[in-house]
């Protein structure tokens, strides 16, 4: 008897509905019957059990006829959920047919039904995040191109140091978020396969049988066949934990640098406006930047959740003594942070307000002291890079003491006049003059990802 | 309306009712509703608010009114889920009575909300935590007592090295335990405190009266007073972290011990028997250690979670963008992690069933070499250290080689035989005669035990 | 023989001399011998070897003796550094005293010279931070002082909310700092602790006169006798490691505001100008805070340091595998970090280069917004206030939307017009007329900070 | 000027000598040297320097005429190592050509020459990390091969479960190592590339011959070309830290099963012996597994160094604050320990050294019940499975309370001599019969294995 859960009271703010569908005691439950359901089809496919078992043990295999309440109380004493789950299921199995319960959970031990559900929990976790990642990358690819030519102040250790584009800085965006699809991608052959070896990782309870049982339970549940299993070799599933860590970093980058972006005093781009969003019932000026906060909280808990997943990788024997458990909810956990945020990010800059004005007007904030390499590099052709460096190190200084516009501080000296017209000077203020190769990084970068597309 | 939630599968093996409970959703909307009850009353009794306003506002603050889904939902817009709940609250207030609408949640920011009501969870879990402890140090002192005279083989980076003895074990997990007490007692004072101070912590809504505010409030709700609103300072939160993560640390240091006297090969020592607890379907022979399998897990999860709050602390301003949200789940994790290891190892400790004659029996494994330094220690009265730790290095390799106990190659020799009698020699081989200040050591933990009780 | 240590690259940018030098390798091999000299004094004391012994065994306890590249060599196989040193140590003895040689290191264990060094460097290392953060308090205390009239913009979700004072940011940093020098006056007492217990904790090499060369040890190393041998009981050391990162946490506070307030479009505070600091080659005009790099990567790196400490305590029985290894690294990498943090930020305090028209400025920014509150409270008093708010807020979004000051916009408004006159209205968009308890609470936290001077 | 620096006193145990040299403060400025010699050469082949200038640079380009304490000193004001060498790099080539001196470091930005310097270091790690796993997988495929029917007692939750063989154990240890080895080949493409974007990230001070220089760059050094700068997108050096975490988690597991087998009581397996290895002055009969100690020590270590570098990645705009910063000494530990562990496993591996007949002996620990599940699985032919399974685990117990052996239990059986000969009987108790796939799984690994050579 199922009762419908109450939502979490965070999780819509932190993971996406899909993703805590995945991963809600529900769905865990129901893949564990999946697992004993594709296992009793496999076994009496290859012979290992009666044909006739099979209808009886796959009737029983629906989550909603179980009790969570009663087996989550059992899990205490047990120490995992599939002990109580593999009773019931085999008493149920038995109140229709006596011979068929004998058949349930046949030469399977608890980890590979727990193992194994959680890869096809990840499965779909993983379809999920590769679709919302495709549809980022497709975003970050139309703000690159849109905006391969748009000026802004570029900054390092917080302050303005030369211009760059925001298309360039879209572009860094969406290389990475591009690397992380690949590195998905060959995630997927290690981590999607079966967990299948009885007690000790022997299959002992089939004899000879035991690798023909794997085969088509892989098959049953459309995953691959690893080469042996996998009890205490955990790499499989911390390098998915890695992986999602990876693209949680670069989702928290992409936060910051947006949440810094939408200061009061920067005022460049903004989380998109909707109705109650980062609202504030006093601050009729507030535009909280709550996609922001919720991915760089992830940002900020996901990476020691990689750490546990690592840590716990060094599993005793056959089958570990805590480590193990140490993963069940973490892997999960990840998951959903990870699958939050990228919702966010997504939601965040398919949406992105971006106050084009401001962009320009903050390059002017430095009083032309942003383009001082610019106007150094075009003197030096003239009088030789040290002299024109000292040149304009003084104007700067100069320019800052009184705060005045660099230009007309250079306006003014006679080295400067001698070699630059007031019209090259006013040029090299103008930031499309000192762009570099800003605009073929963002083609190039925009060319892969369409090719890989 | 309340739908009474289902326990979620994994809780009551990871942590126990009591502190489930204290952080349920349905628990943290009433510690936010207790606090908009206790402000009202507060304000009224300092003339901030009529005093009409507090009983409609009091009459709402019922967790079991709200539809915790839609608030959930709403959550996910706003930011946190304060936001929601007090349009909720405030909408049913009005209701009943539109002007004391007017004065819910009156000069109050959502951070105010959710720190205390935080604060008043932490609280009951330190309660419990106490609690447990307290038992955990009496089981302890018993195990101590019992045993400060059982022998037992000592040892070091998993080799045998010395005698030991069970109750200087038991001692040592007990004075580690009772310094725990000592820092959570600290802890409160600086942990339990109130937080209010307004949308930026200065308590603007209120002019000159924001203190008469928080000194009512603290009151109402039994907290102390800090010095200013801790919005952006976390270190008390933090603190708790690292308490609880001390504690987790040590209660790792106990199951990895008990776990690994009860392997297979050592016997020494068993969790407590229960029906249905660590058996195996199909190996009858198996007890596993699901008592150790959850601390060792709660070991290996909470110090990264932690390294969450501490990497959380740095939080902008006067409230910050991400770090507070990346607490919100985790200190609550962390209690609950805290909590369930800290039952387990108690119910462990107050069950262990200990096998006395293989206590004695091991110390026999290395054929009397785990008495080399006795031997050598007495000898060396006779003929010097050097010498007599030469002639017992020479002998354990030979009884090494042979196979033969120590104590037997000993006996051939005329060095030996013209110092020691035999009954000399094989007083030597008596752990009792080698254990030092054991027993004092234990005396001394459990004087301090007593006397701190 | 000793070869002077080339300064390792990185260290001056992220650590100080003093702390270098507590946590170098030559140091770390006199506390090493610091304790055999102290232990053959209280063993002498006690009477446990012969009075003739100790000069022998101290002549030679002098650091610059030993090649520690042959004992760095040596460690790898023995597994620790003082097995080696031992015997090179009982060896340099025996060229002078043949029976002195044999009484060096007499019952003691390796690991209880190597904590007891790491406690007498902990020492050291404990003295720098207090006194750097005593000067901390103390600038700190000052600057909220001088500041605490001073209004400047709160900031909330990186967006500007209401005003505050430079003082109360201030004294919420101080605030916390003064909490932290508590909690490091408790730690002390648990953490500065002698470690003595010989090979398995009994203390078996003396017999019953064990407790005495403590107490006689303990006494030469001025350090506190602990109830008994802590070897595989960390929390000790594991709770030093969580007081340091606490303090890095709030340092990474403090800096994020500085390092936030110093943006090329914020402009309102500085770190301190040195020649050479903080420059660029190229770029003139750039100012790095390079303090709150530092301080910021600390605060990065110093929790997941935590984390393996308490990971670590998890040792086995009487003396730990890989454990106790995993420490040895990790506590002095951490007091390094916290030292170098803290040290930068007392810098930065100290020298903080506080542009005041500039804070006065930014409250600007927002064109009256951010005083939304305060005229909503004021005319609250009037016209009740859910009517207020509603007239502000729609003033508030006019206000944006035409890109007028808020306060041009109300003054247009026949009710407001029909309360407030025009001084009252313009009184209302002054920061001073809106800063609720600020003062008070700054004057708490002073007053407090002078009665724990 | 350069001192020879002493070997640090811990680096022998925990890392190799290789890999030292790799990270030494000397390698470590010289691949910043080496850098520049290729910028300068780079940049003439394609014609943005003078051909003139690269042999004054290139001569000039030797670490150790650089006074590393120097600049050491210098980077502490500074905020990074390279601008102090640059400098001192400058006056050196001045001092040759004072025209060459001009085009020194020309366009290229600190952070091009330190994250490029990281890459070549990096290299150079996994280069020797690829050399012992190589060896590492040789020896466990040995070790799988000649034991692929060695019998032992399978072990889960630190219980006896049921008989695997040695074989099956290093099978599973060398399929983890190969997917490494595949992990490790895939990172190379993403994290062997060149850094180079000047200080922005444009390539501005090249006009439009930026990717010209950045493709001579990329060839000088043999480093692919990135897409476009990756100075604030940080994934490619986080993916290094998390392949490493991942191996470092496997030698964990392969540790942690090795000092388990090597227990006093257990006593199967042992790591090699060698003069002073592991050794202990007072206690002969101490064998220490040092090899484990330092394994387990890193795999407690690099977790959260791997999480420092996730939480690291979320850097600001073009180039970060603190999270850069907090990766400079991380990266290179975590290759440090991981290098050492790698180095330690191998070894030990290599010279494990088996005690052959206590794999045999220790399998009849628990006179029979090891085999209880073979028993039932035989009965169950004849009289179904859930009677046998009854009827074996009441003999179980009886067995347990009789400390008897289940065979001789099982033999009185009327129910079991009617169906099972004694032959019969006695051969379920072989652990040969009861090994199941074991075999056919090591042959599996070990094809794969070959293939992949």
């Amino acid at each position: 008897m199922l009762v419908t859960s109450p939502i979490p009271l965070l999780d819509p703010l932190f993971t996406t509905d899909a993703m805590r569908t995945i991963f809600s005691d529900h769905a865990r439950v129901q893949r564990f019957l999946d697992f004993e359901a594709a296992l009793a089809r496999a076994q009496a496919r290859v012979g290992v059990i009666p044909k006739a078992a099979v209808a009886p043990i796959e009737s029983q295999c629906r989550a909603e006829s179980f009790n969570i309440d009663a087996i989550a109380r059992a899990t205490a004493l047990a120490g995992n959920p599939v002990i109580p789950l593999v009773k019931e299921l085999t008493d149920a199995v038995a109140r229709r047919d006596q011979n068929a319960a004998g058949f349930v959970h046949w030469g399977a031990t608890s980890q590979d039904v727990m193992d194994t559900a959680l890869v096809l929990q990840l499965r779909a976790a993983l379809d999920l995040i590769e679709s919302d990642m495709t549809a980022l990358s497709e975003a970050l690819a139309h703000l690159a191109e849109t905006h391969k030519r748009t000026p802004m102040a570029g900054r390092t250790w917080l302050q303005q140091a030369l211009p760059v584009t925001l298309g360039l800085k879209a572009a860094g965006w969406l290389s990475a978020i591009e690397r992380h699809r690949a590195r998905l991608h060959e995630l997927r052959a290690r981590a999607l396969v079966l967990q299948f070896g009885g007690a000790a990782g022997t299959l002992a309870a089939f004899g000879d049988r035991g690798l023909d049982v794997v085969a088509a339970l892989a098959e049953e549940l459309k995953l691959a066949v690893p080469d042996l299993p996998w009890h205490a070799q955990r790499d499989r599933v911390a390098e998915a934990a890695t992986a999602l860590g990876l693209i949680v970093g670069t989702l928290g980058k992409i936060a910051r640098d947006i949440s810094l972006m939408m200061q009061t005093e920067v005022a460049e781009a903004f989380e998109p406006m909707a109705a109650g969003r980062g609202g504030s019932s006093t601050l009729p000026h507030k535009r909280n930047p709550v996609g922001a906060a919720v991915v760089l909280a992830a940002a900020t808990r996901v990476p020691p959740l990689v750490s546990t997943m690592l840590t716990a990788m060094v599993q005793e024997h056959e089958r570990g003594l805590g480590g193990w458990h140490a993963e069940w909810e973490t892997l999960p956990e990840i998951c959903m942070l990870a699958g939050g945020a990228l919702a966010h990010t997504r939601e965040v800059v398919v949406g992105l307000d971006i106050h084009a004005p401001r962009l320009r007007e903050n390059l002017q904030t430095t009083r032309g002291l942003i383009y001082a390499e610019a106007v150094a590099m075009a003197l030096g052709k003239h009088i030789g890079r040290q002299a024109a460096h000292a040149l304009v190190e003084q104007a700067c200084q100069r320019a800052a003491q009184e705060a005045r516009h660099l230009r007309d501080v250079l306006a003014e000296d006679a080295t400067v006049k001698a070699r630059l017209s007031a019209t090259e000077l006013s040029s090299l203020f103008e930031p499309e003059n000192y762009l570099g190769s800003a605009e073929i990084l963002v083609d190039r970068v925009l060319a892969k990802y369409k090719k890989n597309k």
